[in-house]
């Protein structure tokens, strides 16, 4: 059982930065973009504002970094954060940007095929202007998606706030959340590899454990990373559950089961609400549980934002969760 | 009546040049895009393609020169275009970019309300690298539509595309089709006086006729727009119909009644039509009598290239229609 006094979370403000976006969603498997069909939208999205809001619900004062457009797709989002109690101060409406998109429809084989307008949305303007030393110095945890780190814009004003962060005794979490085409990219990789180099909390998926490792297995991945200076690596894998390890050992859980109805967003909510667990005090395996329990509910819950939980709909979702 | 021999539309292809997009429209009047709700599309858009749709449903032949995502978006205009007899040749695929894509909603007193993904999409790209002279070289007609001229570089595009028609013996037509924030920047007036400049058939809606002319009467404009060197004015007035000047003389036609289920492309339409006829050798009235047949006949069809008719289809709606 690992020592849950190897916890590097602290109490403070939990700060995500990064994308806001909107999800347009096909309303049939199997429905494609090259033909005219019915679509539902927009929903709120954006893996890190999905995480920030996940926060939010569980009670953790949170803020967000980033940008949208000055347009009806930033006031969803925007008024949904804030209505959830997450500090919006660090949005920036943008006048001449349109806010983010991502068109989404399932194939039958399960897998996602996307439209995005996200490099060539507000969110790609976010820079190191939107920095706000007053959130990042009082950060308790401060969260990076993978996902974000599409621009060298966006990379600069990453380190920047990580190291804002660090200086002011914080601790970073990350998801790597990789879209395969930015390992492609020799500066993306760079990019994920200096933000490992001050991540306390390590939040991949099962698939993502090797892929910034020199070693093959995740085992030795997962040593890797720990001598590199992470503190605690949670393993994301789905319906497989979940893998935590730390310095003194690992421990495992499985996931409940659940029918799914849309996996988006359930990986960003699983972190959320692990990292605000441990910011509240929580130990490793009750973090784990409310982890596993929010994860499981937001793929039971049609669109990206709309499965986030309280703590009141986490216990009412294990009385009667099974794993 | 005027004198048909003045018409300047020779027979040969017909070019337009500009914005590829997706539409994607709200389902029920007044529907906001800050929350979620039930939306229709993609459906294939973007002036000049609508334009050049309805050009090659009447046999006309035409081409397009374009650019859009490697995306389904894309697959969806290229494959309609080419579908209804558009030269597609000149439309670029670019991998890097997104298909360009507008939403719209209605709002209770008839106005829409747009988000666009244009300035940032596939459809910014278009510049000089685009030009097809082969396609331009033999082009009878190329068309201008206003809402194109977003950027610089697709206005030297544009530029340089209307010398290599004019040296050819091409002529142009041109709807100036404003979006009112275009007005606003000085460079943006300079590229409409200047594709006015060498503009054969103008085809303003009622309130652009006054917008790039010094005098503030319709008929002062048209007087001034004459001189310059137009030598059709088709003034399109919606519900109201439209009226043709020229050197000779003026004539006016009431529009057909029809219930208004959607506008959008309903002007677009109504120019391809009138062009399309000139070129095919039609006088005067029976082109606007198929252009207004066009144009009522698309706004009681939702989609905004969804209401593009072909001969057959417009004589049907002739034979019933009532003014």
């Amino acid at each position: 059982m690992p020592n849950s006094n190897a916890v590097p979370s602290r109490p403070g403000t939990i700060v995500a930065m990064g994308e806001i976006l909107v999800e347009i969603m096909a309303t049939r498997v199997g429905q494609r973009f090259s033909e005219p069909g019915t679509l539902i939208g927009p929903f709120a999205s954006g893996a890190p504002a999905i995480f920030i809001d996940q926060v939010a619900k569980l009670g953790s004062p949170c803020a967000m970094i980033g940008c949208v457009g000055d347009d009806d797709f930033g006031v969803l989002n925007v008024e949904r954060l804030r209505g959830d109690g997450v500090d919006v101060s660090g949005i920036a409406v943008l006048k001449d940007a349109t806010t983010g998109s991502a068109f989404v429809t399932y194939r039958e084989d399960g897998d996602r095929d996307f439209i995005y307008n996200i490099t060539n949305s507000a969110s790609a303007q976010l820079s190191v202007a939107n920095l706000r030393d007053d959130l990042l110095s009082k950060c308790g945890t401060f969260h990076v998606m993978g996902s974000s780190l599409f621009s060298f814009r966006i990379i600069e004003a990453m380190k920047r706030a990580i190291e804002t962060v660090k200086t002011n005794g914080g601790t970073v979490s990350f998801d790597p959340n990789i879209r395969k085409e930015m390992l492609r990219i020799p500066e993306m990789r760079d990019a994920l590899d200096f933000i490992l180099d001050y991540t306390d909390i390590f939040l991949p998926s099962g698939h993502e454990v090797t892929l910034l490792a020199s070693a093959t297995s995740e085992r030795g991945a997962i040593d890797e990373l720990l001598k590199r200076g992470v503190k605690e690596v949670v393993v994301k894998r789905g319906a497989q559950g979940c893998s935590f390890f730390d310095a003194n050992g690992e421990t495992h859980r499985s996931a409940f089961k659940v029918q799914e109805l849309d996996p988006t967003g359930a990986g960003d909510c699983f972190g959320a609400t692990y990292i605000s667990c441990r910011a509240q005090g929580m130990d490793v395996d009750t973090s784990l549980k409310y982890a596993c329990a929010s994860g499981a509910r937001a793929v039971g819950v049609k669109g990206p934002m709309e499965g986030t939980a309280t703590f009141a709909q986490l216990d009412t979702f294990l009385q009667s969760a099974t794993e």
